[in-house]
């Protein structure tokens, strides 16, 4: 098995790309990450691509080969990789697999999703197919609302009101206030979280991340290979993925994130550290309540204790354990199918020293935890710098 | 690099199971497989979801991880992988790709469709996702109308007729008749073909594959486990895939499959053969035009030539390459994102030597080729008895 690095990196921003298709934002992403990794086309063995609803959102399935064609690989292996919006964390670790068993050299993982094409009720319906279509979306179900179910119950066991849980939205607004690829880069007010207006009881406004239209592209190869290659490769320490019962209801302790809990443990063991070794942690901020149980999960706080993080300010830059430092899917935005690459890109930017006003300082191990609707699915890709 | 081998099969038979939803058809496919093998469902690692269309047919994307809980795998990693109707192929590879880096002991690949929960319209309507929708589905196009126009140009270059293709679905339909699990039993007699009613001209009923509910699971271990575990496990001995230009209009020579020469090329390097030395090949039959143009882009066929294996009865099981030997996509039926699977399950029965009536007598080596769309992706494994 051979050890896997990062040598490039490329991103679009995450917003309402309203004048650029699936197509195009994909391929924005694979020149970037090209020039990062000073590679052509011709270099290129294989991609592969995480998109969540193409089916849905543009009509259009199949979307790994029409890729491959429209950034030049025609020809290359091409597949996608699916797991909600998870699906980003998933396609860099099949595309790592790839480099890992020798099948290939250079692996392109692009994470691309392009929401607007679809507004208003209709963006809602498709998000509902990241849900289970018979028991939750046939209902009427949203993740919003099953993520409003989750928060109030959380807030009842623990005896929580919503304003505890601003200081994660706070601090995703900062870091993202800086980030020029950061759909909102406004800044939110101590105290005006609360009041936001509600989009499904108790979830507000300004506790869920937006979707957005991006897409990252991230290069693999070997980690011998890449020490030539660039000045600062940034290797896959570990790597993991994991299930949980796949309904809200069907969960022995829906407050307990069982895939987010299993995969980043199986991440520490192949990568042979303990959870404090981090320098920051990309988690997945969809909403503050997956992101106060992320913390619980993998191995920083205590079961109920998890937004005491945010409230006792332990998650900016400078903070015990950094997170969405580029301003998480709260801020820099939720491309769905790309959100788990942007989070490996933005560790390994980190890592990297590239990480500009966002910079966390002396950072050699960072972690992605990318999952997929409500944890059903949950990714952890373990990164440090080669030195 | 580890060496893959099947250890387990499952399949459900193809056809119209109105009362049976995706989520059971999969569970169904996955017990048998690890009946086959006798593993319990705690011995499986991971599971990789082969599965085409579940957003426009079923509403539901995150199909693994969904498939994993409802079979009893709650916890295991869990990817779906998507190549439009090469969906199953890309699964399949991507499973042995786990293998053989070393992540996973035991993986089961499960490729699983459930068409008919869309009927009419909204039918064709879901299979032109897996053309270019800004280029072709949003113009009308369906897969089937540009088979129709990818025949007419083949029988108009090569100065041919439709009844000069009645040998492919001959062939399928005889081995299809004696294959339990066949969506179709039915003979075709020779001098029917032509005349059956048009779907898409010049494609016909008899000349295009029908789309089908299926489930069918393969258990993947390394070839050294599986030595111990089961009497006959078969060996991948070689497995690529590539990619052409997506749309046919884009292609620089339409009566040439790229991508199944090339992924087919290297899966013949990898495994060190030559394409005579395979024993059977299970082709994407999807349109009679589709074989032919296989049997010319994978080695057996000159350009332009391809039919006259049907024509000459070559292609039967007693031939010299007998195709479709359970009935292809045509008889056995085409479950899109299973097909692929069903395709490598059904080499791996032949090299048992466990194909009742459809054995091909001393099999030894086969190749499955998968394709998605009219050929934008293919996916080829050669396999082999483990002696």
């Amino acid at each position: 098995m051979q050890d896997v690095s990062i040598i490039g990196i490329g991103m679009t921003p995450v917003g309402e790309h309203w004048d650029t298709s699936l197509r195009d934002l994909g391929q924005q992403a694979v020149e970037l990450a090209l020039a990062d990794a000073a590679l052509d086309l011709t270099d290129i063995d294989a991609i592969v691509v995480g998109n969540a609803l193409g089916e849905s959102l543009n009509r259009q399935s199949h979307v790994a080969a029409l890729l491959a064609d429209f950034a030049g690989l025609r020809g290359a292996e091409a597949v996608r990789v699916e797991g909600a919006d998870a699906s980003g964390g998933l396609a860099v670790r099949q595309g790592s697999l790839m480099v890992a068993a020798g099948a290939a050299r250079h692996v392109l993982v692009l994470g691309v999703e392009k929401v607007t094409d679809v507004v208003g009720a209709a963006r809602n319906d498709a998000l509902a197919n990241m849900l289970d279509h018979d028991y939750e979306g046939a209902h009427g179900a949203t993740p919003t609302a099953m993520a409003g179910i989750l928060m109030r119950r959380y807030m009842h066991v623990y005896g929580l009101e919503l304003a505890n849980f601003e200081g994660f939205s706070i601090n995703a607004h900062a870091n993202g206030s800086k980030n020029p690829h950061a759909m909102y880069r406004n800044v939110i007010k101590p105290g005006r979280f609360a009041s936001a207006p509600i989009v499904a009881p108790p979830v507000n406004l300004f506790d869920c991340a937006p979707e957005g239209d991006g897409a990252c592209a991230l290069l693999l190869t070997s980690t011998e290979r890449a020490k030539d290659m660039v000045p600062a490769p940034i290797r896959i320490l570990g790597s993991a993925a994991a299930s949980d019962a796949f309904a809200l209801h069907s969960r022995e302790d829906m407050l307990f994130l069982s895939a987010a809990n299993l995969a980043a443990g199986r991440a520490y063991e192949r990568a042979g550290i303990t959870p404090q070794q981090l320098d920051l942690l990309e988690l997945h901020d969809s909403y503050t309540v997956l992101s106060a149980l992320q913390l619980e999960a993998v191995g920083f706080a205590q079961r109920g204790e998890g937004w005491k993080w945010a409230a006792e300010n332990r998650i900016g830059l400078a903070g015990d354990l950094p997170i969405s430092t580029f301003g998480g899917l709260k801020a820099r935005g939720n491309p769905l199918g790309a959100t788990g690459v942007y989070q490996v890109a933005e560790v390994a930017l980190q890592l990297r020293g590239a990480a500009a006003e966002n910079q966390v300082a002396d950072a050699h191990l960072g972690m992605a935890l990318n999952l997929g609707g409500l944890g059903s699915t949950a990714v952890a890709h373990i990164l440090e710098r080669v030195e």
